[in-house]
């Protein structure tokens, strides 16, 4: 526990620097995988014209890069902020083993963040979404997977 | 529609030929704006070892780096695959204008894929998710939000 409010600290202290360097958003992350830092990043987004450029993206990125894989089973992500849906779902794809977070979705929308919005966007049908969406193509829609199925040297994730 | 349908061609088209040639996931994505195509991209995961790296991810960035903006506001996103709840907040926090899709999570799901798996996660308290979830220094955690708040330069997105 303690080493885990060690890395927390340090994921708030980016966070806090950021804030106040106009470099992105107040966010920051950092993981680690057996007790040692891996890579640590902070939000973005508007200095790299990124939108996907969140701390925990950015973290996630540099610690694949780093390590050379893109599975992070055994990592532990270490947050600012309560993960937003981009963020937790890359945490998923990534198969992060854990995740601590200081402030939650609610202080972040207080801030100006929409990831309160987002998330409750996720519990609607598709139908009543704020971006319109629409399906076409279904069936031809399947023909790259019938592809992946059939091939043999895939790599899979 | 005719061009919807020309883009989302495309865009399947991008997914199959990336199926086939095992540099990633069977997926394609094309970002139209003025009945323009901006970018368009293939699923990259396994090639540049990054697990963000999803066709809509990289189209997205693609976009935003070619119009050197971090808001995609009237764009239209064309996936062959309804997008992952990475990406589709992905396409939230760029402020895509609209989603066409043509395959969806459960046809994922059929070809080795967790869409659906992760969309369930969303539905599910944090305490029952798959990755355990843990809040701590909470208090600390909103600092860099007041900083943010009170910092004039920033830049918002």
């Amino acid at each position: 526990m303690e080493n885990d409010k060690k890395f927390m600290f340090e994921a708030i202290t980016l966070a806090s620097r950021n804030a106040c360097s106009s470099t992105g958003g107040p966010f920051g992350a950092v993981i680690v995988k057996e007790g040692e830092i891996v890579s640590s990043a902070v939000n973005s987004v508007t200095t790299d014209n990124d939108p996907t450029a969140h701390a925990e993206v950015n973290a996630i990125r540099a610690a694949c890069k780093k390590l050379g894989t893109f599975d992070l089973t055994g990592c532990t992500l270490y947050s600012s902020c309560e993960p937003c849906p981009m963020c937790l779902s890359a945490a998923y794809w990534a198969h992060i083993s854990k995740i601590f977070y200081a402030a939650d979705r609610n202080q972040a929308e207080r801030a100006g963040f929409s990831d309160a919005f987002i998330y409750d966007q996720f519990a609607l049908p598709l139908g009543e979404r704020s971006i319109p969406f629409e399906q076409i193509f279904n069936k031809e829609g399947v023909e790259p997977f019938d592809l992946w199925i059939d091939n043999e040297s895939k790599i899979k994730y």
